[in-house]
């Protein structure tokens, strides 16, 4: 890590004192229209106000006006870890009025923090579920009570606010929050710690926005006392499931619990940078680095199963029941952040471009008022459809819902979209790196206060072709530096009328700017096969389509008639772009050359001889993943066999 | 079906009244030498005693005794089904002492009914968990309490007791509790019905035992009220959880938690031969016909997920992280063997066949003292080692525990091995049926009490050559039937020295039998290789190999140096019978020619291309998959890529 001091305060999610590149704040990047800019809008018009109106549907806000009149007893609803969602509701709303003045939305942000202000005990001890009479004592229960993970995400809240001007109040409720829990798991008091990680991540935030270093020993503290068997053994599951069974520091890769292990890694890493622990950076960078390599779909999602929402052995990545919830793509979309600003590997804003346009937007429907919580690769049988009204109690893989007993999903996006302009670009000492590609322009400083605006022109993802135009600088050299996507077959780069090739990372222009001055660079997105590794049994055999940064799906909508469960890709033809018309606004549909089988019926499905199989030739035509299961209950899959071998 | 009125009472688990065949009696086939004798030996030595240990060590008995005391409240231990364990252990101790005499195990099974009849309340009721002083209320919980389950199990042991001239002071409680059962949930009475069926089938057989009709209506009743949403929704898992999203009447295919949809099936079958319900009768022939075509492994193990240990939607069958739990696959022969007697049709024989010896004698350990909860078909890393002496939380695939928390299938093992001799052979009208080929003794009659002794000579699976020879007939002429297996290539039937080619399905010999006449079956048990199904995603590309009616797998233990994540088989080679010792008594491994792959090192298990790999030629050893996991832990795999479709 090289050392790089950034302003204490501004509205960005992550603000780390150090590292190789630094944040830029999310109103610096403005996104003005394409891709991102609509779900930025459909977040705002739709997303965190169905949350809001959703809190207060199911009760999880009534919670707190019960909490206030002394009623929890007979009058909480809801499971133990419910306050968490209003948080996180918060500090969207906290987010969003910054990217774009909102005062319905602060106006309720306030009302929020008022109530959790009228609320909060003595000490400051603050949830619904805990600690009134009549109810489960305080800290009673470390292993599933999620009592620091909500004050977490309160904790994020509070720094939303701090860092937008937001309603001064919620400040106080954090501080105090945060220091009762110093209080009662400092050094020689209670010796423990909660059984979802979130709080660690929070601390080391507060610890930025406040100068408070207690916050970051106390996190510290949480990052180390984690993996020495403090927590009991899970029913069935093991220590594993919340990463209590080996030291953060010597595991390997990540393991249990997918969103823990992934909230767990963003604190530590917070921790690692913030104290200088290389050798805790670097054991968590290696097992994130061997999560991707390893344990990670093509999504870019992540947590094989739906027993425990765990991570699966290496290369155990079944499509079919794939859990791969969408907060652990939040969450990845976390760490991969805070690797990509301390290392500046443009690696990691690979991921994260992979993760977001693949597995974070899957979730949404283009409504904005129903989530996948888990985002299958592959549904043979059509969803069930959602009681209307009633939040569901199972998390399908092929209908969305609009909320659910346990409804982390849709907050996590809300704070993410809120705060997403603060992923695309960072700086450092001597320019300007852009990672996500987004039309709108960029307005920010870097080394020494030096000042510079770009504006950038482009449809991506529809089309690789980015123009970066200089619109204004003060007259010296610095470096501008683009990503150029692993992806990308085939990338140029032009500069003052010149092409040149570019491999893929990052390339790095230097020179003493003037406004006007412009640089383009041109990636493929054209469609294109991709294999698995072959130790991934699942897909053995099977090929998926991309297109830019886009994984694509064959959703039953498209081809009336076939099964999907037997057709298969001829990989010999490319795919190409189609101009079928899917009834999906704004997306590129692919089309393959492929053949539907029939098979014969049969009383047991092995046999001696692979089942005879006859086939007709046949067009299939994909559709962006993150756009299935808007049209209908249907069935679907992201690979899909290769005409030789299921012709075998 | 057609009718077959067979004797009230006699050792056998299931005694129907009408029926194509009817079954014998577990003491008129005399298992002697060979793999099913060196089983039941193992089970009377080692399972049914370690049972009985293992039930007075972790308290379960000591529960009944804390009952008769009346301290429950502060001394019950275990979950809320562990009454039923000790049922199922003394309907293997009843069946066992019915085989070859056993003074002990009569001695603790008489033992352990006076118990019962002490504990057991004034009005019938008889359960540890409900009902006592400060616990929770009976029938609180008909979802989740397994009090009719529980019950369902004692009633099973009366019925081994009743037919095996056991303790008669079991029977007096079972009748009582069948009465009170009666009483609570009879026409007009509480409406509802248990989260996990048995008691159907139980109250059948308990009405064959005594002939009380009363028994017979409540069990039909308790299959017509499910599937109409009486059950509350589970939380994730859907009423189809515990079958009662549709009536089994209409249902179409076998859903929901596994052992429990068999369990019913058997029950609801036995409910439709008894009461010549034909339309119920071929819903649920047709439910587990449809099962065994879409949702069954290559063992016979079914039940795909460990989230809710459901079925998957058809065709979803991953190797690894199979549930297949042991109690699915006894619960399966319990289904198929009243389908094949109610039918006649003789693959249902050839599904016991290859369920015992794929995923029943999976389960336990050489020695008998351990057990595999789920039998996977593919495990990629080394299981964990239990923890001595504490009953496993975890149901892991890969290394087998003493005991479980939840640990219904020692003891299914137990009865079901202690009366394997009942499944055998059965009888109809002109003659006898030979279904599974030990070597042993048949002494039996059919028809009008027509008496016939048979002797069996063979050392099948080995090898497969069966010698059926004549040993006491009247004199008239009868049939002897013969399965012939499906997977058997060639079958070669010989009688008076004339050999001919018989098709699968079964063969019958009718002739007026003499003393010393001789019949002879060859059946091709050279090993095989077996192709799946194309919509099986998980194995696709993947071949098996068989040999006669056992799965193999492939072992690290007999690969050293290789990964089995990739190594492939070339069929272009047919597998051979190998010499190689491999430290497993009384297995034949076999040989196949294959290849061990070396992949380059990524960042990212996907890409452009089919990753390069280089390949060395190996040979690889199988040896059957029952045995796996005896020799410390290890990795291991059923299906294996084919060379052809791994080097793409």
């Amino acid at each position: 890590m090289t050392t790089q001091h950034v302003a204490p305060v501004a509205p960005r999610p992550s603000s780390p004192g150090h590292g190789a590149q630094a944040p830029i704040s999310l109103t610096d990047y403005r996104i003005t229209s394409g891709f991102w800019a609509d779900f930025q809008r459909l977040n705002r018009d739709a997303i965190i106000p169905h949350c809001d109106e959703s809190l207060e549907r199911v009760g999880w806000v009534g919670n707190f006006r019960a909490a206030e009149r002394g009623t929890l007893a007979t009058e909480r609803v809801g499971r133990l870890f419910t306050d968490s969602e209003l948080y996180k509701t918060m500090e969207a709303m906290a987010w969003e009025n910054a990217r774009e003045a909102a005062p319905d939305l602060v106006a309720r942000l306030a009302e929020h923090a008022d109530l959790l202000a009228r609320v909060q005990a003595e000490d400051g001890y603050l949830n619904t579920f805990y600690g009134y009479d009549g109810g489960p004592e305080r800290y009673s229960d470390m292993e599933w009570g999620h009592e620091l993970y909500c004050a977490g995400h309160l904790l994020q809240a509070a720094v939303a606010v701090m860092r937008t001007d937001g309603p001064e109040v919620l400040v106080d409720v954090a501080r105090r929050l945060a220091d009762h829990i110093c209080d009662q798991f400092g050094p020689g008091r209670h010796e423990s710690l909660c059984g979802h990680p979130e709080i660690e991540t929070a601390l080391v935030e507060l610890y930025r926005a406040t100068g408070e270093r207690r916050y970051l020993d106390q996190a510290a503290l949480f990052v180390e006392r984690r993996g020495h068997q403090i927590l009991a053994d899970t029913m069935y599951k093991g220590r594993d499931y919340y990463q209590d069974n080996e030291p953060v520091r010597t595991a390997e890769v990540l393991v249990g619990h997918s969103v823990r292990a992934l909230y767990l890694a963003a604190g530590a890493l917070d921790v690692a940078v913030e104290t200088g622990d290389d050798e805790l950076f670097t054991a968590v960078r290696a097992q994130y680095d061997r999560t991707l390599e390893r344990r990670t779909y093509l999504t870019g999602a992540m947590g094989s199963n739906h027993h425990g929402e765990t991570y699966g052995d290496d290369f155990e990545l079944p499509s079919e029941r794939a859990y791969a919830e969408t907060c652990a793509s939040v969450a990845s979309v976390h760490v991969a952040w805070r690797l990509l600003l301390a290392t500046g590997d443009a690696r990691y804003a690979d991921v994260i471009e992979r993760t977001l346009y693949n597995s974070v937007v899957s979730s949404p429907s283009v409504d904005g008022r129903s989530f996948f919580y888990v985002n299958a690769l592959q549904r043979r049988a059509p969803g069930i459809d959602p009681e209307p009204g009633v939040p569901s109690l199972r998390r399908t893989d092929g209908t969305r819902a609009p909320w659910f007993t346990t409804s982390c999903c849709p907050t996590n996006i809300a704070r993410l979209m809120s705060s997403l302009s603060a992923y695309v670009a960072s700086v450092d000492a001597t320019g300007v790196h852009l990672h996500q590609y987004a039309e709108g322009s960029l307005e920010t400083t870097f080394g020494a206060g030096r000042r510079v605006r770009l504006s950038v022109t482009t449809s991506y993802p529809h089309d690789g072709a980015i123009t970066v135009c200089v619109d204004e600088t003060d007259g010296g050299e610095w470096d501008l530096s683009l990503r150029v996507p692993a992806w990308s077959r085939a990338s140029t780069l032009i500069v003052d009328g010149e092409a040149r090739a570019v491999p893929h990372g990052e390339v790095t222009i230097s020179r003493a700017w003037a406004v006007g001055d412009e640089v383009r660079l041109e990636l493929d997105v054209s469609p294109r096969f991709v294999h698995p590794d072959p130790r991934i049994d699942h897909v053995r055999g099977c090929v998926a389509v991309e297109r830019g940064p886009l994984v694509y799906a064959i959703e039953s909508v498209d081809q009336p008639g076939l099964d999907l469960d037997l057709v298969a890709i001829d990989v010999a033809h490319a795919p190409v772009d189609s101009t079928a018309s899917v009834g999906i606004d704004g997306v590129t549909p692919v089309t393959v050359k492929g053949v539907a089988h029939a098979v014969s019926a049969a009383t047991w499905p092995y046999g001696e001889q692979a089942p005879p199989a006859s086939s007709t030739a046949t067009d299939l035509t994909l559709v962006p993943y993150f756009r299935w299961a808007n049209r209908g209950k249907s069935t679907m899959r992201v690979w899909t066999p290769r005409v030789d071998v299921l012709s075998h």
